[in-house]
């Protein structure tokens, strides 16, 4: 766990109560906490920072959708965190949920992830602004790492669907139907993730509450664009992925059609040729045709016409 | 039926006339009638409790959309408790009336059930929150033990879903195909109880009247989350049972294809082949060939190759 | 044509001029005009009723879409009633206007219709509130009549749907794909009609003018949520017939993939015996095979093992 | 050209000059300009009437979307005029130009037209309102005229549907899916063409310029709604050719079940008997059939049985 | 990089110090940069001009939708030019952004181009407007250019739909097929670049920052009339490249039918007859028809005979 102020503190703590102690301290807290099956720490942290019990459950219950309430003293906002597992193809979730209040920051997470390292080296580092402002910019560095982790997602998901159009055109097979098939309930679920948050951000943008700084504002409105292209590109992505399984069928559709029309040459030509061969075949006694010379090359000679007349109309019909 | 107050009084009543004796003793009055096949006790709680006419006859019309009424002195909600017959795959449905009045709560349902249980049980116990507040905290823990019973038809359904998928990716057969389209079906219907409750509960939850008060804003906020997060996901099972009715067809597509190609393969083979033996077994009185003495085996030599051109051929087109 | 007040008169007047005679002494006046042939009397009531010209070319066109408009003097409202022709799967419509004025309504018909009848049952037996309220709840009464026929319509139409629905389960025939697309069409139609009516009952259920008392408002809400319920209705009937045509084309797939494997089957298993028969089927001089003498059986033989291999090929594909 | 006041003046002006000089006599003008060729009239005109130099230019372009745009001292309405050529199956557009400011109104159309020809004649002979109000009913009387065309255009294309589906009930082919296809298309560019005209006829309806009179907006309402009935009508049509289109679709699968079917039937029930034709046919020197008197008429015996048994099955399939 | 004011200066500068040194001097400044990768003018450029980091990052920064940005001082403007790339049917974007200050604009692009050219030369010949008005007509004349290129790229799009409908009628092959599915994806992309710009220019005509003038606000309406026709054709382009689709696939579905006739009629009529001659090529030793004198020619009568009964019937069929 992180604390940040002009002067910077950092320490892991293994109870929550050396967390409470250095909260009077700074000017700005972050108490980030990995896992959530430990409730003890949950409702000793609620009754310090004074949380409503219904947020406290929300925290624990990590069905949510994305949201934002407001309690007046403090804001508790729930998104999803994405990871791509490329091997399943699988869009992993987990849950975040953050508590604003006046110059502390309270994040929960469902595992430990690596994801807010980069603003925590920020604020080590001091870089950027980060240092100097209140406690709303650093929900706004953390919402704002998580959906930039979205277009990595989104990244190689693109990836994938370029390398499943590229199999379609080359050699579908009905894997590539399935991958397809696939991908597109994961964008289903990816939307479902991303489309509240779009509308958390909106309102957060557009808050009046004074936990929220005008400063912050804009750089709110920037991740709400983000996420605004995010949700653009899910939707672009599943239109895409509907083209590529109407290009499969229609592929299938021209390669069954290519093998009726083989089907059909050959039966079509060797079909009659095997009928007139059949004829001379019969057992008659009075076959006048049999006991001519020339006969034999005669039929072959008929034959011959016979197949290069189909072939003439095969050609004319545009099947070879 | 039962009464819940800062004392708690439970009774099972027979005559309506009981209850209101009850009613002024109470702080909370809590009244749940299962059926309404008896006009005679609506008609006197509706005099008893000064319902309007309109309220009473939809109260017993069970074909309504869900939707709430505010009649100044009490405000009537309706809306539809869902439950899942797996057998049948069927979703049947059930009314529920709900009249909140000032520190009362009349609840009407069609058949005895026991989803209200939990509720009464939290009642019983003095359990969280619901017996220091008034009626109108009672109605959100009955809506909400409904919009939460949602949640167990939609995982039963997933269930299903899943199974279908896994069936149609292993062995499709005309049978999931119609479990899909009544899937279909019940989604169609079932969206159709959730989304009117929506909107319902959104204008309940800014509700201005004093029915309702400030504090269960709050909680009304939650259920409508849910039942937004309900029709959401009623609506990405839509789309994911499109999917795999297009999964079925295209699986469809590919067996015939593959189908197709077996016949192709051994037809185009074979017919060449006879008509070559045809050839031989006509009658003709000279045909050179028949006299000669390696002219068996050549044949032989002849349709070997033919059959392995043939092979190589369709290994090239990629039919085998 | 009707007149009802505290006292109630009726008659079925010849001429127009008799009902003007009777408008003064009734406190609320109900005229209805069953076809819309004869101008004259449009016009008079027009002259008397202080009506604009454009309103009365809007009765006499029957091709309107249902709206209401203003005229300070009066309400105009159009819509139409719709009856299902069983026989021909046929929505037949015809429209209807109200002019709601002060104290009276007019109502034209474009033929003599019964749909009235119930409410005029209600006004003679003073049944419910007719009797004492004003012209407003009159005109309530008559849109609440025909939209109450709507679902009959409806219901008609649901149980042609789930005939189809077992006809398609049981045997698809081309002749139930026309009549999916047939009611298809009927359901854009009927959408057509209901949809702006639901606006216009939206837009009278808030109306401020004086023409409708504050007590009709809650009446006309009501007939709102009512035409609401026909256009859900209308909207899932028409998912349903799209899942029905889906259904259909499937059924049929699936038909046309079995009898390709029937076809293959056959052809697969008896092309190359027949190839095997052709063989020694030849008349060359020197064929060794043909002098054995087990060479016979030991070709059924042969023939009898290629079938088996074959068989349980099949079974292996799945195709049997 | 024509001009209408109380009094009633009309000429057919060569030069723009004669115009402007009758413009301070009347109290009511009118100038329509057939084609857009000559850019000095326009600029006469412009400088006269005081119009703004990019409305001078949006009257030339030809390629504007229906928009109406107020600037103050004149209102610019630019829609189009459609006409459905019935032998190429296409709707062919000309753009139409209003200016309409106090008492007089500028029309532009591209070719000389005989649309206008009914205002003009009402206009000739006093008929109805339009001599006795202002230059802004004159304006709405020409935007009806030409709505009230499009209405034409729907009904002829709504013939033509009729009798594409009769066409495919009774024998489709691949001209029919064509003419769906062109009809789409042609159904895609009308609605583009109806639909902002619709958004700016709102716009007009509710203006509080001054140049709009009260009394008109009735009228514009009136058009409004018209337009809002074409649009449906439209929207309809469209889904009725999508309709048509599957309905072609599985037409074609029934057929190509059909054809399957007859193929497989002759296939399956002479494949095997050419088989044991087949047989018999072979030289072997010791095969005991051949010698018995009875096997003959023995083989035949069973080829009908076989062929009848085969008969029974297809039955049974239901594909006899 | 070019200046204009009342006198005109104009000058390529390789330094950006020179441009501010020019900056005091002149009415109406704009300084075009192409190319992004010198960061260090952009700095230098921003500290002058006294622009907010972040605005300098989002220049940089090339995966921007397109948006504005009101920062008091100076509105910030971002949005894409598009190229179509005719061989390989691509768009090609590249990001423009402005900044739009009190008499200055600056202008990015990423690379070199001559889109504006149409814009300086306007400036360089004072032609129209352009020299007479402030910074901010300017910004519209450059939006201006950039939506009218729009259009170019949607007149070379349309111009191959056409060419594709032409070779789906004539002789479609799964070229065409891919082409289509390019060009959707295509549409896909080109809307998600203009659809956004579309609700920018919304904004910005309705913008009462004091940076835009009352007069430039017309021009605006103006250019944004223009992106909503963009739309809407990009719109109308993706309904009709589906039903191109649509088109191809029964167009297959038609041709599949044609080759499965042939077949079928082919294999229909030869089947039975080769049957026939089979049975009497067999071997047995009575077979009475094989001794008759008038026995062949009977059969070629027999197998004639059957031959036409065929035909008659596929004729009826309406297969021929």
């Amino acid at each position: 766990m992180a604390y940040d102020q002009e002067q910077l503190l950092e320490k892991e703590l293994s109870t929550i109560d050396e967390s409470i102690e250095y909260a009077d301290r700074a000017q700005v807290m972050w108490v980030n906490i990995d896992g959530l099956h430990n409730s003890d720490i949950l409702e000793k942290l609620g009754r310090y920072f004074n949380i409503h019990s219904l947020t406290l459950e929300d925290i624990m219950n990590t069905g949510h959708r994305p949201k934002t309430e407001d309690f007046e003293s403090y804001l508790y906002l729930v998104f999803k965190m994405l990871v791509f597992d490329q091997d399943k193809m699988h869009i992993v979730t987990e849950q975040v949920s953050l508590i604003l209040g006046p110059h502390f920051l309270l994040s929960f997470q469902e595992k430990e992830g690596d994801l807010f390292n980069s603003v925590r080296e920020r604020i080590r580092k001091a870089k950027g602004r980060i240092r100097k402002l209140d406690s709303d910019y650093l929900a706004y560095a953390l919402v704002d790492a998580v959906v930039d982790h979205y277009y990595l997602v989104l990244e190689e998901v693109g990836t994938i669907i370029e390398s499943l159009e590229e199999k379609i055109l080359a050699d579908p097979d009905p894997e590539t139907l399935h991958s397809i098939h696939h991908l597109k309930r994961e964008m289903i679920f990816f939307r479902k993730q991303v489309w509240p948050l779009r509308e958390t951000l909106n309102a957060l943008s557009k808050d009046q509450s004074n936990l929220i700084h005008e400063t912050t504002h804009i750089f709110l409105r920037d991740v709400y664009d983000h996420t605004i292209q995010a949700v653009e590109t899910i939707d672009s992505f599943r239109d895409i992925l509907s083209g590529l399984q109407d290009l499969y069928l229609s592929t299938i559709s021209n390669k069954m059609n290519e093998v009726m029309k083989v089907l059909t040459i050959i039966a079509t030509i060797f079909i009659p040729l095997t009928f007139i061969a059949g004829i001379y075949g019969m057992n008659f006694k009075f076959m006048p045709e049999l006991e001519l010379k020339w006969a034999y090359p005669a039929l072959w000679a008929v034959l011959i016409v016979i197949f290069c007349l189909m072939l003439v109309w095969f050609k004319r019909k545009r099947w070879l």
